[in-house]
């Protein structure tokens, strides 16, 4: 029998027994009662305890830490609507406990297509295989005109940038409609000569989102974002999935903080932006970068990224996307952090440059240059990253 | 201009200058350098803010405390995808920050249907009006065949249910098929002479659920169960819109206590649970009572009857359905805490009766008769009743 095992961490008496109640209770409901026909029937549904492990005690001399419990992977349909309630529906409810770790086997993840390009997929498509690669994000996007946003969007270009990601908050958009803005910045894209994806933003009823995507590659989109958590990870899922969308997909951290940062509650932020994501399907996870102030700890954050990117069978990686306060200063930490495979993501680090925003993102190129390069920052061309550095400084 | 109005708990220096950051950060990005006719493109997108109130200082000297901002309406789709990812995508990142509630204006509830029947509604579909509706769970579903399940239903039925719901984690059900389960449960309703809602758990792919639901509705189905946050609010807006779906809609809170317990992060209850629950068009809404194991604070529970309940121009009320923990002396409490319009809801309070199921809901509705007279439970007839009051005693 195959099995998923999920790791809690929780306060109880005694963790042991814990996990065997939560062990039965969320999977046959009862069981020591039970006449042995009903056993015998049930067997192949019934959740076994894998084991606890006591970090802590409380002052009320409760145990706190880790319980794992092995679910039958028979107790689930393929989809992430069905391992979150199942594993942590009504669980979620009852008291102090949060969700740490799923660890799913390849009969279940099987049954997902995961990232349909992945990071060699994304690079391939970018022809960039040898840096980091770099994008912006837009200054703002609600309100403005198409013109506006063009301008906007030629400026990223010029500066260099690999993508460029819709805000995520552009939800009405009747004076920079979706299509419009997809053949308006697909234009900027083939004068500039060379392959920047543009991800905009996929917005509107749920149960249409599929066809928009499809409608929106026929204008010429290259990638799409999705608000994933609010939208439900289903619809990221069918996306990845579906034969006709033959382009990388973004995934945005939108509502991510509703879930993770508790030390007592919720989802563990590399289970619900890593593992999660890369299984329903995200090439690229924007996640919180341990280093501006919208933060998350160094350890959790680098924890996402190993997520999204170690070996799995049948998975391909998904695109490390560290996002928040990022500057031309940051790039050689993000390179010792994240590696080769990650993309400088920058929004205020390019748009704040005091020569404007071509400027800035000249400097992150020239940043990303001198850090591949070996060159310390403080000693490369006198440019707009000399400028960048002495507003921004360089982090060690 | 219309206005959405947002509350969060918070931390900051100064909580005023907080709500001024995030209402200009969660718009339009920044405001004083912008030139003036910038400003008027965007004047209509700015967001404002609303007022503060410190609830106390923490050690580190912060203000902690209530900020509110208004949203222009015309930042927002109509749908609670776009309501989410705005006014608490990023933010719900950034620190210390719990989304508590949302007052959106008609000019946007007006946009969505809520529920379809409401208390009503329900109440028409059953012919009942004068007492609290009773509900049943099943003992478990998972891996039993049609035959067993059939036999559970019976006993529900004959116990004198007035509503039966699916176990929310029935998910592989090869043994009793969704359609199959649909027709056999139809006929011991038609074979009982009284109508019985059945709410039948709605899965599978998210862009079929529509579908799903509407060939359910064509073998008899007549209540639906949704897990609605594992799938996204989105999905129940769509279901509650559809022409077509004329059952009522029941909302199991799963994954619900990965949102409200923190109390310094997530969604709160009432908000999560029940306001946004009937914006998006759940009829009946399941919730933690506040009397079992699997608990909400008193306060917290009534508050999610009250966003169900309150009125609302335009929105028919949800029906509120305290769950977990319930046996039979719960009733009178139930009653005094929820009013009439609630539905008495239990599992083990039915199938851990002495006698068994069908006594164990005879016993129920005993305690509703006895207290919708007005007479001490200890004081009714010698049957299930006292039985049960044996058991699990009377909660004052």
């Amino acid at each position: 029998m195959s099995y998923i095992r999920v790791s809690y961490l929780t306060e109880a008496k005694n963790l042991e027994q814990k996990a065997e109640s939560v062990a039965v209770g969320m999977t046959v409901g009862s069981w020591t009662d039970l006449p042995a026909a009903k056993k015998e029937t049930l067997q192949g549904h019934l959740g076994k305890a894998a084991g606890s492990h006591i970090l802590s005690h409380t002052e009320d001399g409760l145990e706190r830490g880790i319980i794992k419990v092995d679910y039958p992977v028979a107790n689930f349909t393929y989809d992430i609507p069905s391992l979150l309630t199942t594993v942590f529906g009504k669980l979620s409810m009852d008291g102090k406990i949060k969700l740490v770790d799923i660890d799913v086997p390849e009969s279940f993840s099987s049954h997902f297509s995961g990232p349909k390009f992945g990071i060699q997929g994304v690079r391939q498509r970018l022809n960039i295989q040898d840096r980091p690669l770099f994008m912006s994000i837009f200054k703002s996007c609600i309100g403005l005109p198409l013109n506006e946003l063009v301008e906007q969007f030629k400026f990223q270009v010029e500066g260099g940038v690999d993508l460029v990601k819709d805000d995520e908050i552009f939800f009405p958009d009747e004076r920079a409609p979706f299509f419009d803005r997809i053949e308006a910045y697909r234009e900027v894209i083939q004068q500039s000569g060379r392959e920047v994806l543009y991800a905009v933003n996929l917005t509107g009823p749920v149960t249409e989102l599929v066809d928009k995507a499809k409608r929106a590659i026929d204008k010429g989109a290259n990638c799409l974002l999705l608000n994933v958590l609010p939208y439900g990870f289903d619809i990221l899922s069918e996306l990845s999935r579906h034969p006709d969308i033959q382009v990388p997909i973004m995934a945005h951290p939108a509502l991510a903080g509703a879930f993770y940062p508790s030390p007592d509650y919720g989802i563990a932020a590399p289970l619900i932006l890593g593992k999660l994501m890369r299984l329903a399907g995200a090439d690229l996870v924007l996640f919180p970068s341990p280093y501006g102030s919208v933060a998350l700890p160094r350890e959790e954050a680098l924890s996402i990224a190993t997520a999204l990117t170690e070996e799995k069978p049948g998975l391909l990686p998904s695109f490390p996307v560290p996002s928040a306060g990022i500057h031309p200063g940051m790039v050689p930490v993000l390179s010792r952090d994240f590696g080769l495979d990650h993309i400088v993501n920058a929004g205020g680090g390019i748009h704040g440059h005091p020569d404007g925003p071509v400027a800035g993102g000249q400097a992150f190129v020239e940043a990303i240059k001198a850090t591949q390069s070996g060159i310390p920052l403080e000693e490369y061309d006198n440019g707009p990253l000399q400028t960048a550095i002495k507003k921004w400084g360089v982090v060690k």
